[in-house]
């Protein structure tokens, strides 16, 4: 296993951080080495809001759960999809925007491929990071603090800091459970490698003092009847998506 | 700047590979890698599908393009948006699965940071990787190769190989292009940074050979006047993703 290998696997999510702050100079590094990830035909419909100001910050915390560390973590940031520079230059030069839900698509790609490339900069260079999935819970209230334009597509936030906590690492599906070979597993073998990972997943939940008789697929199961974030199609879409 | 950083600022997208096979042992070693990725509450709503069977791959390569580096590169995969877990332990633990537009954002986020992790395990490896967004050009007729099953969302391909060519680092956008500080730029701010990267962009096309009064932001306002692959809300609705 080479270096890089190796701190790649060693990710965990931070959600405490001491008070250091994060120097600009590495935020800028960072946004460059996230800036060389892959981008569809090299449109990169994605762009990174730092958000300093505390009062913008509390709200945005109370509105993501509430999660405190979003109020409190050195460095925030919200990462978007993001086609108003493409509508922008169209405007200039006098050309039709007309997308859907590939535009949409490309910048939600996008934006993913840069923010791990750029979490990854960031841990290499010892920060820790984790990212903020409850920024989509009240999405419309959050985004009235951003006051993002029309075409600019809030997706999720991001804290970074030096780590103030070294908590285990969360076990993955096994890599069978996720690599298939040719065409997709039948139902039974997946089934049966969740029964694999449940086992995982228990002693992994038993050696954090939390045991439970759920294992990762009971949790799953439990988790989908009723629809998540179902305003979130609407927000996108007042902000100038077409998901058609 | 660390080696990490270093590593990830010289990605360029490789077209053209070496007949060297990729050793099933270091695919492994980087999806594992690439399941380290953060995921949304540890959802992992992703699979990867690696396709070895020569007649597949060239149908394949045809749809996409043609692209015959999907045929032709040592290692060829699918990078997928899978709900399918959830909704087999759901289904076999008798609760519903009833999700909209948040369940397919988590798996298309979840299956970039993914991606972006397992690509750069393998470029720390020496292997270079292009992604296949053009695997959505005829997606339908795609996914009847594969054959898929429904909660299955095929997103983009994935070539991998040892590099046979050494191609020039795209520039992209300038830091403050992408970069905002509390708010989201003016206008005419969007612009000017715009104006600012056309100029390095023209410079490296005519360094490549292939001189253009067009740059960047020129392509892109000529880029979206119509819809582009308007057919895929439609295919991915018929795989079981509600879009709303």
């Amino acid at each position: 296993m080479n270096d890089t290998i190796a701190l790649l696997k060693n990710h965990r999510t931070i959600r405490r951080f001491t008070d250091e702050p994060v120097p600009d100079g590495n935020i800028r590094e960072a946004v460059a080495a996230g800036q060389m990830a892959s981008t569809s035909s090299a449109v990169q419909a994605y762009s990174i809001l730092r958000v300093r100001d505390d009062i913008k910050r509390r709200k945005i915390a109370e509105l993501c759960g509430p999660q405190d560390k979003v109020a409190e973590c050195p460095a925030f940031f919200v990462v978007c999809a993001d086609s108003r520079r493409h509508r922008l230059a169209a405007e200039r030069d006098g050309f039709d925007y007309d997308q859907r839900l590939e535009a949409f698509l490309v910048g939600v790609i996008d934006a993913s491929l840069f923010a791990e490339k750029m979490a990854i900069a960031l841990e290499s260079m010892g920060y820790g990071i984790c990212y903020i999935g409850g920024l989509r819970n009240c999405l419309s209230d959050v985004d009235a603090v951003l006051g993002t334009p029309e075409g600019v597509y809030p997706l999720f936030g991001l804290c970074v800091g030096r780590p103030d906590e070294e908590p285990s690492r969360r076990p993955r599906l096994p890599v069978d459970a996720v690599l298939m070979e040719e065409t997709y597993d039948s139902d039974d073998r997946v089934l049966a490698k969740l029964d694999e990972y449940d086992a995982t997943y228990r002693a992994y939940l038993a050696d954090r003092g939390a045991p439970s008789e759920d294992g990762w697929s009971q949790r799953m199961a439990q988790k989908y009847p009723t629809p998540s974030r179902p305003d979130l199609a609407a927000f996108y879409a007042g902000k100038g998506a077409d998901l058609r």
